[in-house]
């Protein structure tokens, strides 16, 4: 049986960075005997450009059709002045990520000793550090009642985090999952439960979950101090689960513990078909030089043989690939240091595929 | 002419560090030769013991009857498992914002260089870090319409960020005229306009509103970018402006910056009554020991001393007496490290009196 994998290189490094996932793929398969059937797809400024809009009916169909969904990266200056509804990003992320029903977003986020140095915390604070944020992805702000209207000549505009237990206990549930499959067993839900009504309902059914799950420990954090504490003890984190605007405010923050966005990988989950993709963006500024970090996507290409296929053999195959040839010294741009050897994109992938 | 002062200790430490900024402020009166009338009101916990209320009537005509508020701390366990619009902290702080029109939260964050090696960022990040978050306080999902019901057996709950031109215009405003007092004259917008109405119109507002200040260069960031580059490159920022929330996490996050919350005042501005706290909490943990820092709370009245006084060369000697403490090497337990002089709370303000 062959896996189907629907391919969305996208903008930018997105384009560059999604062959040499494919690379490591197709060696996986060699090694392991499996079969990845790869189907493109146009998605972003590259689908504005061939169609006139950032998600195709074309490409929404080819990933319900798969087994999962391999993302490059979306956007870039050329489509900054669109309507933002038709922008890459939102015109095309948020209604794959409704459409799909991905209402959850992880995100790994652990310190590589190789790239202890690379951060810009001090080594010593991020020692240890092995956490993984779990955010909301299809509720909140995102995509609550929103408008805009003048009133008495003032006009305003408005936005709604609103929450139902439903979807906050399938979130939730899913960190409890994720937390009992880890060493420390640890949730700490992030709310701001002192000021929010939709926190506080977020906070009761968390607290309701964790009865069906004795053996892990729920803490709560309140959002500001979360982002307090990211920076000054992130060691103390296990499992986060947080709400859709928390959690992409957070999300990004955690990435700075890690050395660079080019080494963090993403999974979006909940439907029938995962999403995966590298936690960074399109980088105009670098596209088309080579220059880009492979490792991201991947990365996400593991998540997905682990999420999406359960190769949990072959995914820690390619982590242990990735963090060797780290530990062997070679470099991208974004994580280079004095004594370290910098490699282009392809290369950094030959370094991965030789430790395979 | 008496500059009359409502002090509010509140709980905790903040009964302890409140006192040492009065010290501060009698110095400066006698060398000065100004007046300061104070009066102190109950607010927190120490309020709802005395008369059932975090609030009282009472503390709330003091505070309209005052020039200026310095506030200490507020909450602690014992009243942590009253009903939310009790507790300490919503039920004082939330009200006393709104009744005295404090809609905007100013927060200096600096780099003091006798400190540079107690953060948890590298000192060459930090180096030269010298900004202010300007964050909205009366508006956004904080004051906006929020509830909970239950629709078919399903339960929800939401809030609302709700912008109006007026409250965005008002604060943008108080932004761009603290950036032009500064040298680098930056103000960043903080938004997440590629997702939210409320943030559209923010930005909108922004950029109408630049057009009055031609010598002050304005950007936009979206609040995700802007929680990593705080970690990332925080030199890059001089006035950051946002709204209710994505400031109450930004601020805390930035506060990791500087060494510890113990160094951090705030002013709240915008009615005709200005407060000023520290950073920092209550707590608990420490309260009654005589290890609290009282800088962050000297420093607040030194702020008060600026903003709501006009004593400008008063600020700047506190300021200055603060910083020549710290190069002498005299410490308080949350930035202690080795080789410096360990001293408790009063003895930190006497360091602080004797350079005065
Ligand atoms: C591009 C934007 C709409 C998106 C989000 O806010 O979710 C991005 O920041 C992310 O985190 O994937
Ligand atoms: C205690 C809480 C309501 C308050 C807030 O969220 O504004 C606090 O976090 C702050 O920043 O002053």
């Amino acid at each position: 049986m062959a896996y189907r994998i629907a391919v969305l290189p996208g903008d930018g490094i997105g384009t560059e960075v999604v062959p040499q996932a494919i690379r490591v793929l197709d060696k996986i398969a060699e090694k392991y005997g499996h079969q990845f059937e790869y189907k493109q797809g146009l998605i972003g400024g590259a689908a504005i450009d061939a169609t006139g809009h950032p998600l195709p009916e074309e490409t929404l169909g080819l990933c319900y059709n798969s087994d999962a969904v391999l993302l490059g990266a979306i956007g870039g200056p050329k489509w900054d002045n669109l309507p933002t509804h038709l922008r890459p990003e939102v015109g095309a992320l948020l209604p794959l990520r409704k459409e799909l029903g991905l209402y959850a977003n992880i995100r790994p986020c652990r310190m590589y000793s190789a790239l202890a140095d690379a951060s810009t915390l001090k080594k010593e604070v991020l020692e240890g550090t092995d956490m993984v944020v779990i955010r909301e992805l299809t509720g909140g702000m995102y995509f609550g009642p929103k408008g805009r209207e003048t009133v008495d000549g003032v006009e305003r505009a408005w936005d709604t985090m609103l929450y139902s237990t439903p979807e906050i206990e399938r979130i939730v549930r899913l960190a409890f999952e994720a937390a009992r499959k880890r060493t420390r067993k640890e949730v700490c839900s992030v709310d701001k439960a002192n000021v929010l009504e939709a926190s506080r309902l977020w906070r009761e059914t968390a607290i309701r979950v964790a009865a069906d799950y004795p053996d892990v420990t729920l803490t709560h954090m309140y959002v500001d101090n979360a982002a307090m504490q990211l920076v000054r003890n992130p060691r103390q984190f296990d499992v986060v689960v947080t709400e859709n605007t928390f959690g992409d405010i957070l999300t990004d923050q955690a990435s700075m513990l890690s050395a660079s966005l080019g080494m963090l990988p993403s999974a979006s989950i909940g439907g029938n078909v995962a999403l995966y993709e590298p936690a960074h963006g399109s980088a105009p500024d670098i596209a088309g030089q080579k220059k880009a970090n492979p490792l991201a996507t991947i990365l996400s290409a593991a998540m997905m043989l682990e999420y999406s296929f359960n190769l949990v053999t072959e995914a820690r195959a390619i982590e242990d690939a990735v963090e060797k040839v780290l530990s062997k010294g070679f470099r991208t741009g974004d994580i280079m240091e004095a004594g370290k050897i910098l490699v282009n994109t392809e290369e950094m992938t030959d370094r991965v595929l030789e430790e395979l």
